[in-house]
């Protein structure tokens, strides 16, 4: 089988046919970086989401799913930086609304057709003076390549920007699949969140769009950690505008020919801005993938995965550069999920450190080499069942202390 | 209530009546350091026991488990450092048995009366004839003053020893409880483990110190946090020689007038250890009390308390004195336990930071001055129901990231 889906270079969430993106500073941030942003279609699109499991949801996710509950269509997503709108009580959720309504007017689109978002602060008020005066201004920066405005508007801590975007054959028709992304740490409330942004121009229902994003989350997304904690106000959201082929293609249904390349190709997004997170994580070093095999299940090994790569000392370990299996496995009997103790596999790259649960004698330099590069390889085989799965993270640094001990100020 | 039990100062596990302990440098720590030790009881001392719940269990507590499962007794604990026995396959488990075995002949105690235990490297074989020679010495060094000599013997990375002794009134006589307890990473391969040691000379049925150990466990032991991580060798283990009063007091039991005496003051034994482990955490330069309480039930608290206690970002926040409470509501919101999110209070000492879930204006640099001593505690309401929990651990600082991140040779 050949490549079901090919990356396009430079492109980004407007490459979609109908999507516009914009972004400028309205004053949220203290520098002048860009702290509000937009995406926009030519026409309402087919959207879905995924919220934060965080029983303290901010108030744009309360507004974001109302929009999406009323007729499973968005055709505008506004976001701000440099303050989560999360507890903030009534205030907070009347801002959130106004947030909405100004956009709808700005863009001339239906409130019900405009989700909102923000990232930053917990606890402060919206600064609404500021954020009105910004959407006001929006739409006339709304560029056919406005991709890296966007992605610059939705930065906090970050260091780098996130962005991909691929395009897939549907019925003979090429259709494109886009995603944006910031996060750093899971949660650091002075500047907060992960979010991540899709775009695509195929026909596809919400239903079926949502169940897609449902799916490719919880294998990509929802398999990283920066240091296990959950913001309040991370979001996933995609639109599909339908416009692919001037929207005369047949409808994308799992039954549809082409439905496999479109969920690779789909998934290969999310896959892509997740681990850009990873790799960006706050003070990493190193990206760090963790693939777990011959599970239970694949829960199983989903849960193996994410204690794994959750490890304080796993992530200390990958940082000093030692190889140090004792770690793993130690998180690995502690994942409450079934192990066979006697048949456990433990390699680092190419490196055999632990087989059938026996230490393995390794050249330790070379181990040392290997993880002193800036992606490392943990791989499980528990060889019991089918189940598999990989997560991903970073490793732990004094620059990750530095960062979340420092002053909110 | 007066107070119910009495700090012994200066008191240690050979306090209650009829035990003695020894250690001495076998050879398996490189310094000359005590790395074996053992408590001995003059008779068979009813005993029990809690252990890790990591599936790979190291090939000690096998034994010891074996052993209590005798007949309910034991009359020596011998323990090694610098060396864990855990991943070490068949070997390991013969050499666990001929620990015991040799134990036993060298006291001259039945072989189902020994327990062993272990904490150090993981995977590497454990050098018997070190083992052998230092077991042979041991009986001539025990000591009715001798428990600071077993104190180091199972210290590893720990900096300091921790030991305490209380005493309390049963039937009008004077009983003892003492512990002595090693742990600084909940794991660090390296030199690793938790291990607690309890004695008493109260008389008191297997079963009902069994009873007591584990629900005294549960609020004090399980209740610390170091960095999430939870050893192969963790192990708690009491020891009643049934000696106070020559033994002609009548049995404890849960209807015995001072039960509730006896089991305060079994209760601060466990405190005082599990805190003291959590403020010897590695690279620590505090000890974090977090209660809660209004929660739905106990289980709920203690599973948010543990929540909150285990945040990296917490953690990092008190290293830094930053009286960041969004971390704090954050970890709270995603314990997986019920809250309502509109009513909690979140207290740093007498400083409230939020009450009914809005910010509280609060004197920065106040809070900042709280948060730069060695004790800082975290108190969160819920205001929903009856629950309450009590956990502790210590702040997240570049000393842990060092700790850990060095080379294990």
């Amino acid at each position: 089988m050949g490549q079901l889906f090919t990356v396009v270079e430079g492109g980004g969430v407007t490459t979609p046919k109908g999507f516009k993106a914009a972004g400028l500073h309205c004053g949220l941030k203290k520098t002048n970086r860009y702290d509000l942003g937009a995406i926009v279609c030519e026409v309402p699109a087919a959207a879905a989401g995924v919220y934060t499991t965080n029983q303290f949801q901010a108030a744009p996710l309360k507004v974001t799913r109302e929009s999406l509950g009323r007729d499973g269509k968005l055709q505008a997503m506004v976001v701000n930086s440099g303050n989560a709108n999360a507890c903030t009580g009534k205030q907070g959720e009347a801002d959130a609304y106004e947030m909405r309504s100004a956009a709808a007017a700005a863009f001339g689109v239906e409130e019900h057709h405009v989700g909102v978002t923000s990232t930053g602060v917990i606890g402060e008020p919206l600064p609404m003076e500021k954020v009105r005066r910004g959407l006001a201004g929006l739409p006339e920066r709304l560029k056919a390549d406005g991709s890296e405005d966007f992605c610059q508007a939705i930065l906090t801590t970050d260091l780098v920007q996130k962005m991909t975007c691929v395009s897939v054959q549907v019925g003979g028709q090429t259709v494109y699949i886009a995603g944006a992304a910031k996060g750093s740490g899971m949660i650091h409330p002075n500047m907060a969140t992960m979010l991540g942004f899709m775009t695509t121009d195929a026909k596809i229902s919400t239903a079926n769009l949502q169940a897609l994003l449902s799916k490719v989350t919880d294998e990509t997304f929802n398999m990283i950690t920066v240091d296990g904690d959950t913001s309040t106000n991370d979001m996933v959201v995609v639109m599909a505008s339908g416009l692919a082929g001037n929207g005369d293609s047949a409808e994308l249904t799992p039954e549809h020919p082409d439905w496999a390349a479109f969920q690779a190709a789909f998934q290969y997004v999310g896959e892509y801005l997740a681990k850009a997170i990873a790799r960006d994580g706050e003070g990493a070093t190193k990206l760090i993938e963790v693939s777990v095999t011959g599970a239970a299940s694949d829960e199983a090994a989903r849960a193996i995965a994410k204690t794994v790569i959750g490890s304080s000392l796993v992530k200390s370990a990958c940082f000093g550069a030692d190889a140090n299996w004792g770690r793993i496995i130690a998180a690995v009997g502690r994942a409450g999920q079934p192990v066979q103790t006697e048949t456990v596999d433990i390699r680092l790259g190419d490196i055999v450190t632990l087989e059938q649960s026996r230490p393995v004698r390794f050249d330790e330099e070379k181990a040392a080499e290997y993880l002193k590069g800036d992606f490392v390889h943990i791989h499980v085989d528990l060889h019991m069942g089918p189940g598999q799965a990989t997560a991903w993270g970073c490793d732990l640094t004094y620059e990750y202390v530095r960062i979340n001990a420092a002053y909110r100020t």
